[in-house]
């Protein structure tokens, strides 16, 4: 039988913007203490994000961990405070211009060593209300794909939140 | 239109077992130069596993980062020299004591700030011929779960490989 592990004591080890790694000390089901480098990393969401054509608005951007251009789904995170649904309406807003009919599908766990949470949402019926209004160091163009081509970018793996795109699909009833 | 930035120089600040955060310069699209703090992490491999019963196997295991425990996919870090599918099939032996035929599915990326690359790999007509291997630290039940609860595992995000699963389920045919 599984059972959690006990927290003894925690300590921020790296800070630096928002990369921060805290030392997490557990005691382990064998009674040992073992110490753990968890990155704590705040909440992000991410929309599939549908006009009223039924394509897929994605964001084309340079992901610097990867080194590669991908066509992303829009998100970010989640500011303090804020409910993950504004959060995505907002982030969509910023990088795309769309708005829609949001609605939240689930949340997500990234990484057995992240403290990360992910707030999957989709938005149905978009449309251009407003220009781009990008961030510092943000670059993104636009980019409208029918279903069956973001299909196809999901199962070549090139996206960063790929079970955020298969799991909008999956409660839009689009897989 | 979206360009590389451009790496002007690394180094390594912070550095605890596996865990590494890079710094990494780039020249922006603007001409200017900034620093952003990369996770330097290993590549990595994940298995959708079916019995020949087609039972999807999977491991309860509690994870530090969100201090849950889920049912996870088989998986887990490449060695150095090894090929991904080698590492996939010792991931599985080691975890559960299973193997069967593997096929690699493809390649994906978890996240805009990580190096992290992650092979999809599927495994079919999978059987026990061992008892379970488990490293130092490691504690993991095997599970058998049918397709329809591994769907609902996946929809749940409570998982934190849910990409894979989708991934796997997609190139079998079995969403």
């Amino acid at each position: 039988m599984i059972t959690p592990w006990k927290e003894i004591q925690r300590e921020q080890v790296f800070k630096k913007y928002s990369r921060t790694i805290m030392r997490v000390d557990f005691r382990m089901p064998d009674g040992s203490i073992s110490d753990f480098y968890i990155k704590n990393e705040k909440p992000a969401v991410a929309t599939v994000a549908l006009t009223s054509d039924n394509e897929i608005i994605l964001v084309e951007q340079f992901r610097p961990g990867p080194q590669k251009i991908f066509l992303e789904l829009p998100g970010g995170y989640v500011n303090d405070n804020e409910p993950a649904l504004e959060s995505a309406k907002r982030e969509l807003l910023e990088e795309t211009g769309y708005t829609g009919d949001f609605e939240q599908v689930t949340t997500c766990f990234d990484d057995a060593y992240s403290t990360m949470v992910r707030t999957v949402v989709i938005a149905r019926n978009c449309s251009k209300i407003n220009d781009q209004a990008l961030e510092q160091h943000e670059y993104a163009d636009v980019h409208l794909v029918s279903i069956d081509e973001f299909r196809n970018i999901l199962r070549s793996g090139k996206m960063t939140d790929v079970e955020v795109g298969y799991l909008g699909l999956d409660y839009l009833n689009l897989l």
